[in-house]
């Protein structure tokens, strides 16, 4: 959407789409082995079918791939926008390791999902606008989309995290909790409310589902999901501000749709 | 030296010179991981150190970082030699992880070694080359040297195997063949030696020391040794054939140096 705005070389376009897909694809396998998981998007990983050996090499290779086809484009813009999104990704997952089962403040959280998440989308739509020969401006407001919808994204995943409905998301509720991870309304309810039950499902690794249900009660409890349901509407709003840069057309009306589908969502 | 035999632009080899190293290494953390290796280069290995978590992100923080420095130079031709050697990279790896423990054609071993090793051999003398602008024919012939010096360095890591001094390698002698990684010297070995006790102890994972201890003596009582040099000698030969291509001067000289120090080297 971000390069149909302007005039894009399709082929180009569809390499760069490709590439994206394919570096988050890198990234999903690599965090399955760091974190054992067993299932994605409701499939076996490639680190449970196929092993660490396998699954490491995949994601390298796939990771390779992606620069592949953006040399191919031949724009270094593209590439260092991919690198960036990519160096960010590996940043945020160290920091997330670092400060798992810690109490975080607000800032540090943005920085890690700024990192983590939205990184990928800003390099999309950058990507898209350069391929696309948007004008400076232009392709600045569609990182600034890019951003902020990946952090509504994120934040509202963390929302699902305690009111998701497992069937529909691949992971049950919970899942952030009990592993340690310290989402949004974790630390809203940490300063509002029982924080120390929920610091101690926090910190106890693999907790039993009695803390765990206790935990997720602890958080709900409070207004925590609705003061994140209210920061990630805030970023959508955020996300599409700028969009009135762009060309009106059907183009823009899907990214605002997007962006406005993104909080409460069930999957 | 590939670069400085044409005009490079001082920053941009500097640049490109580290990406290498950095891609270098960033593929030997993500090994790490994989062998669950304790020591390399006598020193605890990242994911012995830190954990596999920081081991898989800091690996695939390297790897960004060197395309990122790529993307700073801006010319999609280095981009593209260096996406093909760690495409080449984890291919390699994936190819020897699925042919490990099984008897190997040489052209198979052959194959394993372009990619895992001599691809970023070839990639780094491609790059030198493109940065020093020389002529196509040039960059062939040292494209040509680079892969040619790669597989001479392997296969006289293979040979190290099985005489090296474990003090100056930083890995003990067998290690290969207790992994059960079908190198050089063995697939000449399986041919004209004691093929039963080598086979034996390629297919025990972890084998006893004795059994390892039988294996190599197997190996050492054919001329395997002698004729895996011989080979190395011949791709030395290659290596340094084409450089007649380049000017003469310091730089050539200290090409050929390097590759006639290749095979018996200790360390």
């Amino acid at each position: 959407m971000s390069a149909r705005m302007g005039e894009p070389e399709k082929e180009a376009l569809f390499t760069a789409a490709v590439a994206i897909e394919v570096l988050h694809t890198a990234t999903l396998i690599h965090d399955d082995v760091v974190d054992k998981a067993e299932s994605r998007r409701g499939r076996p990983t490639t680190v449970a079918r196929y092993g660490r050996e396998i699954a490491v090499a995949t994601g390298d290779h796939l990771f390779a791939e992606s620069f592949h086809g953006l040399a191919e484009i031949g724009d270094p813009r593209l590439v260092r926008a991919f690198a960036e999104a990519a160096m960010g990704l590996a940043a945020g997952e160290l920091e997330q390791f670092r400060s798992a089962r810690k109490p975080l403040e607000v800032e540090a959280y943005l920085e890690h999902i700024r990192m983590k998440t939205a990184g990928l989308f800003k390099a999309a739509c950058v990507a898209g606008g350069t391929l696309g020969s948007l004008s400076i401006k232009q392709i600045d407001a569609l990182a600034t989309y890019g951003q902020a919808l990946g952090l509504a994204f994120q934040m509202s995943d963390d929302v699902m995290d305690f009111v998701g409905k497992p069937g529909l998301m691949g992971k049950g509720v919970g899942t952030d909790l009990a592993e340690g991870t310290v989402t949004l309304p974790v630390i809203f309810a940490l300063n509002d409310g029982d924080a120390a039950i929920i610091r101690r499902t926090l910190e106890t690794p693999n907790p039993p589902l009695d803390l765990l249900e206790a935990g997720i009660e602890a958080v709900l409890a409070t207004d925590a999901i609705k003061k994140t349901e209210d920061w990630a509407l805030g970023e959508v709003e955020a996300a599409t501000e700028g969009l009135s840069l762009l060309p009106d057309g059907a183009e823009r009306t899907i990214l605002e749709a997007i962006a406005s589908e993104v909080v409460g969502r069930d999957a």
